[in-house]
């Protein structure tokens, strides 16, 4: 693509700064290192695979995945070893094996009852399925897994312990709770014992002493909150790549780290009730505003100048409707910063949410847009 | 495509029911036909080409939409009388040109703005740009729009007293504060002003002479709850297509007129915490839970048997994550009842919203799948 300014692209659109994002990825995959893990992003946040190879600093490497689109969509790119990280159901298989023939890759998939781990059995028997399963084990965000002490670990083990074609491999967990807090103490304690329970879960498998399972845990808090991560073997987690309003909310980064923004035209200036209103809106931002819990101010996002992509004085999104996006102003001086036409950027409350009505990412590096990105949402 | 049942569908999907949408099309062109009105459907909602026809009764008609892309996609499909409701930013005049020669279509836009009339006026003679302009009146929502006695309605038809090429052809104005309240009467007040405003502003147009202003008004519940529409030249109405559970909360549709789902599969049953969980989370519904400001129990979506569509019994998705939808459960023999691999549905809490994370819409039509509708996302 020719080189384009900002002034040139049209709004809404995101907007991706290279440089914030390859120096969130450095410190990730630096902190792994002092950790003696291996990182698996989770390309859920991105579903790029120009950021996953920045994520994993090469080419390819182990990546965690949301959704089968995604799982098709980097198996295609060359990517051989992928997680997808939500709970498999049987109709699911027949798509799953399909990518891994195709494409020559595995595709490890996550269960968490007796149920589906004979179904898996009663699919790979027929049709020759290699898959690789792993247990996923709740450790306390009660979502998706099971308690570490469950007997259907042992259960799920005895029936892979007779299948030849697919194997179970491994555990893995999520504390996803840790995103619910501020608290620094809160977030080591439960990367603890998201750690902890996972390491204990695997006591219970029938074949441990044949071959030792793998252990895949992680979030990006109790990553970087870490103690340790001695018998880990990978950990997951995928939002330090951008960051977003809520991690900032809860200090786990800081707002001049948040990597990609949404840029927006000026289209309106509402004089009688001191708006200033602009082109993004409940679709361009998503109406995620969990950042709110312990950021109040920043409302729908908060609004950044468009060159440094910093908050500009304490201007925030203040409601939503489809297309339009509300600043309240109390100073009126900002009509005459503001008029229509300028552009404006916005910072995301939830990056994974914002980013998901996009199809590309604008890259942003010493100041021009040299390179467009293509996502795959869907699924 | 070949005749689908539910069960061949990759979950999360939309499902759209044919019957209840054609229904619900029926019942809105009748409406307009007592008003004596023209319905400028406004396809934000649908984004598809096959719904606007329905919505139109016919092939093509005029329309109404959100983004510069639904302009291009609904110009491409023969559409030729596209009104884009959104305030104009000199910048995007170039495109809407270009769109309007090359499927030799009228694309209306909207300013509220002297600055942006007297930008339209140069682009207009440097490109001989045949544009149609309308002011867009705000009668009370506060948002986009400008008084019906500012000054700068006169201000504006002067401007364009003097433009050979593009014209100013009247006003708009869209009561959207008509969704926040379940107050008929209050609707009826608001639909009045809206009405009333709008003929209102025209008196301050300089050649209302020459030309009578066209009026164009709207909302789906001001529409429905009109007392009149005399003088107004048409209406613009699109969530009636589909309806969802923000406006049955309101009383303007009832929970069997939804004509749009999520189906979705049950991927867990999490015993310890009381919860089913299913493949539709937070990308899949969308974080707007705005039925639940008269509505609480209805959460991120009210959970429906798959085959009906209706609810069951009261079951709701009470959390969402990116990938995973959680149903809180009181009675625990739901876990045999909807064991894993259970297909559900899901009523959206607002359809413009929750479609827009999807392609294309599953139509159901006689309990079977037989076309797929494609959607037009983005900007």
């Amino acid at each position: 693509m020719k080189i384009k300014n900002l002034e040139q692209l049209n709004t809404p659109c995101l907007i991706l700064d290279k440089k914030k994002l390859e120096k969130n990825c450095n410190k990730a995959r630096e902190k792994c290192r002092e950790l003696n893990t291996t990182l698996r992003p989770h390309v859920k946040t991105p579903k790029s695979i120009e950021v996953a190879k920045i994520a994993l600093g090469k080419e390819t490497g182990p990546i965690t995945v949301s959704t089968i689109r995604e799982a098709e969509y980097f198996a295609d790119a060359g990517f051989k070893d992928i997680l997808y990280a939500v709970c498999i159901i049987p109709k699911k298989l027949e798509t799953l094996h399909f990518i891994q023939k195709k494409y020559n890759c595995t595709i490890r998939i996550v269960i968490d009852s007796v149920f589906v781990a004979k179904e898996i059995l009663k699919f790979a028997k027929t049709f020759n399925a290699n898959f690789e399963v792993l247990i996923e084990i709740d450790c306390g965000e009660g979502r998706g897994g099971i308690n570490f002490q469950d007997e259907n670990i042992r259960e799920i083990s005895k029936i892979f312990d007779e299948c030849r074609y697919s194997k179970l491999v491994g555990v893995m967990s999520h504390a996803g709770h840790s995103y619910s807090t501020n608290d620094k103490n809160e977030i080591v304690s439960i990367s603890n014992k998201e750690r902890d329970d996972a390491l204990a879960s695997i006591n219970n498998f029938t074949n441990i002493n044949r071959t030792p399972p793998f252990v895949s845990i992680g979030s990006t808090p109790t990553m970087f909150y870490a103690s340790h991560l001695n018998g880990v073997s990978e950990i997951r987690a995928g939002i330090y790549m951008f960051w977003d309003l809520a991690q900032a909310s809860k200090g786990i980064c800081e707002i001049k780290d948040i990597a990609v923004t949404v840029l927006t035209s000026v289209i309106g200036h509402n004089h009688q009730n001191k708006k200033i209103i602009v082109d993004a809106g409940a679709l361009a931002l998503s109406k995620d505003i969990s950042a709110n819990k312990f950021m109040q101010e920043v409302g729908y996002g908060l609004v950044c100048n468009p060159n440094t992509g910093l908050p500009l004085s304490d201007l925030a999104i203040s409601e939503v409707h489809q297309e339009h996006g509300a600043i309240n102003i109390s100073d009126t001086s900002w009509f005459d910063k503001l008029p229509i036409g300028s552009l404006l950027r916005v910072l995301p409350n939830h990056a994974c949410l914002t980013c998901a009505a996009y199809e590309n990412y604008n890259v942003l590096e010493n100041e021009t847009i040299n390179e467009r990105w293509d996502r795959i949402n869907g699924w």
